[in-house]
Parts: structure tokens; sequence; C-alpha cells
């Protein structure tokens, strides 16, 4: 508690799988605090599946886009201990921090692209000693020295991008007559994210307005494409374009996850309500 | 992060149904830090049952009786991307912003009643473009608008208060001999707490350091009324004002709910232990 | 928000087992905020399991370790409305705040142990009046008041050392041929936290590159002792000393706790692997 250095810290936003039951997240920001008291951590969610990387990666990517300038420190880590690096992205005024595993890259994009990349894993601000905690002995002392104002190229060496692990994303099968997509996630409120944008299915029978079989390993109806799950009445499934950019099925006031016992990965797929699919 | 405006902003405290395992409180501290980065941001919880606009309604209310002058950022809104109205409700030197739908009118009333409403539904600093997700892109603008001193009048349009949805919750049938009250919640630890304030149960057979009759659906027990779950052994029932102001059944050291199997708007029977009690 | 007090306060760090479905942590920020808003409160977590005083010291023990001084305001508190004192202990350049059941004790051994206790149980400080709710009406109230600067002596009244409850934790059995060891809790990722630190087990079987033989109700299988989970492959058990310090069983990239049925307090026994152990 010193005399704090100048200037004024950069927000460092925060994202893991550490859960809500145990002390990590918190050790994590005594960590920051510790480096400078004046960091502001903005938590983004601590309640990433344990282990799930993609769906950190797009929650961190859906985050970013709403942040000014930042720290973003995410740990979904489940190669922790293993020689996977440890590393900072930097993309504009935005700096990236995490392991490399494919939970930065998305985000990455969303920031513009990633200008430089830095490995940081046997780092000189490194705390404790343990070979499972990196998230508090890492990469919170590593994004904390960033929000300060040290520059990257001072806590770890240059790594080329091409180096980097990439996200991989299931790729949906777009035809004019056949959608076959991927469940993404579910969220909170049982809705079913899809790996659709509503811009890559120009051409093909699926559109705002229109109605289309969705058809899952259980069950199989037509539902209708809407701007919100409130275009139908309570109960009933409709399609959307979710506040994240993608596609999602619904219930209104329900659960779709719970009706069409979806989830993450599993395929649904859409084809066109017309004479030959009312014929069945 | 420019030269911020002056004055010092007042807190935003920040009640949701959004859950932890999603970005979407996080996505909402960041539109709020983009807007003035000295805002606080005071949780006072997102783990209210999806959609479930009483219980936030009296969590809310429960916290604001113990805040300074703050914006109160609550979002609960099963009608998203209905014509519902966002609200902004000034209370003396308190705003609340959210959904019309009840969520806000019981803190109105701690905080000494509503001195002005205003629709922000189409108010000028929405971010973002979503059908589905108000609380990013209409309520957290306007919390940090206000936060940062902007008047609501800026914000949207004056709406009359008896146009304004109110909260509605069951009413306990009390006479000298018999209360039927009604289930609100249950807490984190089981405490089952019901829409009764010890005061209103003057002049019945109910009072501090008596025994009463509780019957639900399942059972019929006697059960003191104490200061404290402490007042009676472990696992014993007992029932107490909680610190909210609401008479509560408690197990010391258990869970009420799981012993009666109670869950909201499940009725209580109360009636007086007597000789006509007694001889069943 | 008048003029408030000089000079900066210090931190708090917050702890308690009030779950994330309720008000009750929001709550006791709202009461700081409104004692001095300038002081940061840095959640250490919320979702201790009800009532469980011994995950909470252990949690609280391994935060404070990373900890510049602060306040650590910490309630798991199922003995609230009885005659348990509220404490304040100060260590060092340290307080910790929390009710007189062994919860701080933990802690305030890593802190350099306890230089003065004050039972705060009558402070003049207190707001609210409930019998169940001193997290918000005693401990936060005294907290904010010591961030702020205040002494604790004017807080409350001396205590000595020796009346304060102790956490008990249970004992190990070290011989050098057999470990016999409890489970103190399970993390996040199903590891299973044992009461074994590895420099007790100098002069046993048990040692890093060794492997054991792991013995529990259900099972018996030999464990390689290891740095970290990812030294063994996917789906495959290690032994390795946790980030807290504690051995920890784990299954890299899996749940030990879930393989092996175990939860707080089972008893797991360690014995070596040799001409004797083969032969069974």
């Amino acid at each position: 508690m010193s005399s704090p250095p100048s200037p004024e810290p950069r927000p460092v936003t925060f994202l893991t799988d550490f859960g809500y039951g145990d002390e990590y997240a918190g050790v994590c920001r005594l960590v920051i605090a510790g480096i400078d008291p004046r960091i502001r951590v903005i938590d983004l969610s601590h309640g990433i599946p344990p282990g799930d990387v993609r769906r950190g990666a797009l929650a961190l990517a859906a985050a970013v886009r709403f942040s000014k300038p930042a720290v973003h420190l995410a740990v979904v880590d489940p190669g922790v201990g293993t020689s996977r690096r440890a590393l900072v992205l930097t993309c504009g005024e935005h700096h990236l921090v995490g392991p490399d595993n494919g939970l930065l890259t998305l985000a990455a994009s969303v920031l513009g692209g990633i200008d430089a990349a830095f490995d940081v894993s046997e780092t000189a601000v490194r705390v404790g000693d343990s070979d499972t905690f990196h998230g508090r002995d890492v990469f919170s002392p590593v994004a904390a020295e960033l929000a300060a104002g040290a520059a990257p190229g001072e806590l770890g060496e240059p790594v080329g991008f091409r180096e980097l692990v990439t996200l991989e994303l299931p790729e949906p099968v777009i035809t004019p007559d056949r959608v076959d997509a991927n469940v993404l996630y579910l969220d909170q409120y049982g809705n079913v994210i899809l790996n659709l944008h509503e811009e890559a299915l120009d051409g093909t029978f699926f559109g705002l307005g229109k109605t289309v079989w969705l058809e899952t390993s259980m069950q199989k109806m037509t539902v209708p494409v809407g701007r919100t799950f409130a275009d139908v009445p309570a109960g009933e499934t409709v399609l959307f374009t979710d506040s994240t950019g993608y596609l999602a099925v619904a219930v209104n006031r329900g659960s779709a996850a719970g009706r069409f016992g979806l989830g993450p990965d599993n395929q649904v797929r859409f084809t066109p309500v017309g004479p030959e699919a009312d014929s069945r």
C-alpha cells in the first residue's frame, strides 16, 4: 500500500472456469491487488464449465466486443502443468492473457486481430510456485503488470502467430435446401446457441419471418424464425439471432434445452417447409 | 479512458437473474465501465431464479433499505422483446432502472415512494441492437448515464405512476384464530420465508414466546415462535422474524424447505395450540 | 456521499457461505459502502457450503497468504443468535473479522499469529437489529470501520487468546509404512484435498516420483506421486501437492471425487508398493 505507480492503471477483465465454491478466483484478485491496488477487476464469469475451452472462448469473444481498452485475463486451462505456453496477445490497445489452447484467439479476432504475441511461461513476475495453478502464479501477475503499464515484451518472449493454438469450432453444412448445425452451448435460460450466423443463410430457405423444419435425434417440428422469443406465445419454440450474433433455439418463458434434450455438439437439421415436407 | 467527467459518479447496484455461468452480467459491467470507468458496481445477486420477478423484487427491496443514494440496476425480464416499458423510477436521491413488470415497485416503496417515472424504452443512449438483451443494450447504459450525472428526463419520457405494473404478492388471511400464509421463497439455508409480518399478527394467537400449530399439505406440528433459529436445539423447527422483516420457518442447522417439502406459493396454516387442538 | 474521510481505506476481503442466490452478500457490500464508499471489497468466495466452518477456514487461510495488509471479513456462522462471540483478530497489519467458531484461527496462523483479539459482539457500530444476520449487522460495519481506520479497541473489548475457539482438523496417522489421511474437501474440479503436507511424509515410503497404494472403502489401486495432474495421461490418477500446499488426489482431465466416491472426512490409506503388496 506504498505510493502507487502512476498513471491510472487499465481495468482487468476476468473470466475463468474456477467456479464459485473455492477461493481460486479470489486469490487471483489478491495477487492483482498486491501489484497495484488501484486496478479495477471486472468479472465476466467464473462459471465456465470446468475445462470447456470453447465455451470460455465464446464467452470472452462476446464480452470483449463491448470493452474499452483493457487487459483481458482468461483462464480455462485443462493443460496446466504441461508444456502448453502461457500467452499475452496484443490487439490494438487490448491485451489478452491466458493459456495457449485456443481460449484467446476468437476474442483476438473480435478485437481486430493479433498485433503481437508473447510467451510468458517463464515470466520473471511469477508469484507462488505451483505447477497446477498458473491462474494465480503466472496469468494474474502478468495481467496486473500489463494493467499497471508494463510492456508485454518486458514479461516474456515474442512468439510467431502461426505457432499459436487456434480454437476449433464445428462447421455447419449449409446448402440451399438443408442446413446441418451444431449446438455450441446452452445458456442460463435453456436457450440453445448454434454455430450459425444469419448472414450465412442468405440464399437458403431460412430467413426472418419464415417457418422451417427443425429436426433433432429425438423429434421433428416446424418452427418460426423471429426476432425474439417474445415473437411466439409462452411455451412455444422460436429461432432467433441471439445477443451474441449466433442463431438460437428458444422456448418463450421455457427451456429449449430441456424440451429438445440438446447439449453441446448435438446436431440440429433444418429443412424447408413445403409440399414435400407436408406430405410426411 | 480519456479525462473522465466530474463529479464523482454514484455507485450502481446490480441485481439480475443472469446466473453465473454465462458472460451476461460481465458484459453489462463492461458497458457501464465504458461510459464512466470510475463507476463502482455493487453486485447484489445474479442468482435470482430465471424469470422470477417476485424473488427479484423482494431481494431488491431487502437490499436498498441499506443503501446510500445510488442507481439500482435490476433486470429480471421475461418479457424482453414485448412492448413492456423500460423504466427509470426516481425515489429521492435514488434511481431504480429496470423493466416495467413489478420488479422495481416494492423497492420504490422502501425508498419512500416514487417521485417521478420515465419510460426509457427508446433511449438515445442505447448500445447494441439486440431484441433479447435489454440488460446490456438499454438498462446498463441508462444506469451508467444516471450514475455519471444525467437527469432521467434526458434519457426518456415521463410516464404516469398509475400506468406502472405493480408487484402482486399473495395476501395472507389473518383472523384471530387462524392464519393462512404463503411461501414467498426459500433462501440459501433452506429457510422458508412467508408473506407475514410480525406486526400484522397483533391480536391473534401468534406471538413471540408462544407455540403454534403449523400445518402444510404434508404434516401438522407444533412450533415455537422465537427470535432466531438458535432458540431451539439443532434439528428442531422454529418460527422467527427473518433479517428482511418477514416471518420464516427454519430448522436450526438444517433445512426447513427440505423437512416440509415447501416451495414458492405453497400454503402454510397456523392455528392456536389449546384444548381443542390437543384433543385431536 | 459527503466528503469522505482520509486517508485511503484498506481493502476488505470477503468470504462467506451466503451463496449466490440471495441478496445476503450484496447487502453486506451496501453496508460497507455506506460507511466509506471508497473501500474496495475483494470477494474471495461466497460459495462455501452452508455452515461448513472448516471449508471456510481452509479457503480463508489459502487466500490471505497472498494478501497485502487488509481487513478480512469472513462469515460462516451456523451459531449466529447463540452466545458465540463476534471477533476481531489483529495479525500484524491485517485484521480478521468473523464469528468465534474456528473460522479465523488458521488464517491468523498464516498471517504470523494473533497480536490482539477483541470481542465486538456488543459493538456500537452495529446496524440493523436482526438476531440472525450478523454478517450484515455486526461483521460488515466492524470490517468497514477497521478499513476506514478505526482501531479494533474502539469497536469492542479485548479478549484472551486462550478463550478463542480453535479449528479442529482431523490428524493424519503417519508411520514409516502406513499413512492414514482424511479428505478435507473436494474442489471445483473434483480434486480430493487431504490433510497431508509433503514435508510431514519425510522418512516414509511416500515421495515425489514414487508409486504408492491408495486404498479407500471402495477400492485399492497404485498411484504415482507427481508434481501435477498433467504428469499422468488423461483419465489417470495421480497424487500431487495442491496449490494450497496440501496433498491431493486428482484424475487428469477428470474428477477424482467422482472416481473414488470420496467426500469430506472420508479416510484414505496409503501403503508402500513392494513385494508383499504385489503378492496380493
